[in-house]
């Protein structure tokens, strides 16, 4: 019995992975707000000119809002995730190094993406985008196998059935995010349409986190 | 009594939480700073060129303040709001991400009030300032009708009259962040100084924490 | 004895002022970082350009590494404050927050400091650099004022003895970095002499952490 | 048997600075993110023009991996480090300090190596990245001699056989990445080789976190 009951050395260890990966989604999620540009008007314009161009600016909030509640439920399904953790090894060290990695390139995307917007590449753009949210779907399903792979790094208690519900519900992220990624080629709002239908969805049937 | 008490995993999801949100709030609050544009100053200048240059950016600093203040406040109030919490559902994480998207778009919203400040635009700057502070009263007052709303969240030490004591409080917000942002239209200097006057009002009457 | 003993949400309120702090202190030791410039060098230039032109930026290294050891003991010295503290009030919030706002303004005095190091204003951008440390000196003392100013706020092993060391170690910042705001005006050299040889002697002489 | 049992304060000395340091490594690994440039396409360009200039700026893409795997086993290692410490003193936050400033600089070695790897300065530039990786190996050896110097800084149950095996397995980084920094000066592409070789070879190797 001994052997089995989470250390204190073993509860750091999840909680120093936890803490870094928190750091990096809030610190992603908040430089996000870095790519809304403060835009340049001329002091002789007209009088709604600042106005104008703030409005004008809609494709950077719409890629800002969307990016921002992505990364959130990225954030919320790793809290998920390592709830059934107790104990890390390297290779789920190593599965959540790839998916930080994507993370962290979020802002970039969001920022090619919203500027792309009204050019004639924005599908290439929009590509890019969704591509991105293709390999975090990609990325979250390997750390799951990674983590459920060795069962004894989860806690006891963890039934098997709240394991597959949640391997079940990350499977359809990838063919979902690959359907946005087709459809950038066809229209770029049907493909935000679709990146955003997922986000208003998991927020309001997320259950039990 | 087993079932109310809360569980390990229990005050790790509110942690988590919370650690999220104060890294959201902490990079935030610091990214203010990077408004601050060292000014470009000729070699033949005068003598006293820099330092004329930087005093006339005095804007930029009053913005600052004002916004480092403000968010200050809301990190308290976040603190104050998850002190009563015990445990967190979807609806709560999902409103607490509505308030830190609006929170990530303090530093954009600066910024644009300190480059507009001495332009004839400056209202509709001022405007959208103020009007992100307003976003952040309601979002604040979301927040804690969705925390209140299921008792059995709550800390069960939680006194009737605490919570109606804070549901009066937050009240305030909306009203007076509104009268900054009609007073945007008035005078920018009105604006301003109804929401100092509300930091440090609010800094000086905090009493339990 | 059970009203003086620290409780879980007492212990809670200080966790998040540390955490909240320390986000703030790494973000702004971070960014300073971002401070330093990458040389542009001709495609068709000499052999050794660009080790030149980053040889030549060393004004901005000296001023990147004054910064950051200045940062790192201000955060030793804050974990030696509220090593002290069971419990902050809104006095301490507020006197760490005035704080936190001049450590976020480091970033942008180092990044003028160092841009105006080889110009003729290069002693006004320096008197901001030391000016910025003079500051932060005396919110240093004032925090430590507001800490001990309840003593029933503190932990109760405190020894008055352990309280006076402190006190006198802090009032030796504010005359040393006076004196290299003054040195400003005649050698920026030696302020920034004074500057490293106050970061040296610290980081050698603190003894019990 | 009560003096040697760590104590609240001193695990929160621990934790702390895990936490001001993963921090700092979490900072650093997301900016670097920042380096990676959107490409100016012109309205008029041909129909593959952004794919074609996203695609031309793999060096970007190679140095982002390159750093971002490099400073997560920097964490990785500093984690396994800090598993051995009961308590810390000044020496240990001084050399965790000089690895800090040093990880703070992967961002600006990384984006000058991306912005020189198709010059004729490339071989400077390479030298400087993989210089930062000896720096960071140094110090590295540093922090961990400073912290098995002092044995009763160390957990009671720590084996000389385990330190000795951290001894080694560190000792093995100085001339490895001195071999990377030799190499920058024949071929670049064997320096990356060397950089990208270490790491993927520690993703694979790390047994025991």
């Amino acid at each position: 019995m001994q052997s089995t009951a989470p250390t204190l050395d073993e509860s750091k260890g999840t909680a120093r992975l936890e803490a870094f990966s928190d750091g990096v989604f809030a610190i992603a999620i908040t430089l996000l707000a870095l790519e809304l540009q403060i835009p340049h008007v001329e002091s002789d314009s007209s009088r709604w000119a600042l106005a104008s161009a703030l409005l004008h600016q809609w494709p950077s909030y719409v890629a800002f809002v969307t990016s921002f509640f992505t990364v959130l439920i990225m954030w919320m399904n790793h809290h998920a995730v390592f709830k059934f953790v107790r104990k890390v090894n390297a290779h789920i060290l190593f599965a959540n190094g790839v998916l930080l990695l994507i993370t962290t390139a979020v802002p970039f995307v969001t920022g090619l993406f919203s500027e792309y917007l009204n050019h004639r590449e924005a599908s290439t753009a929009c590509a890019v985008y969704t591509g991105c949210f293709v390999l975090i779907s990609v990325s979250y399903v390997h750390l799951w196998r990674v983590v459920i792979k060795d069962r004894s790094l989860l806690k006891e208690e963890i039934s098997e059935a709240s394991i597959e519900k949640i391997t079940k519900n990350y499977s359809l992220g990838i063919p979902l995010y690959l359907a946005a990624f087709g459809a950038s080629f066809v229209s770029i709002y049907l493909a935000i349409g679709i990146c955003t239908a997922l986000w208003v969805f998991w927020c309001f049937t997320v259950k039990d986190l």
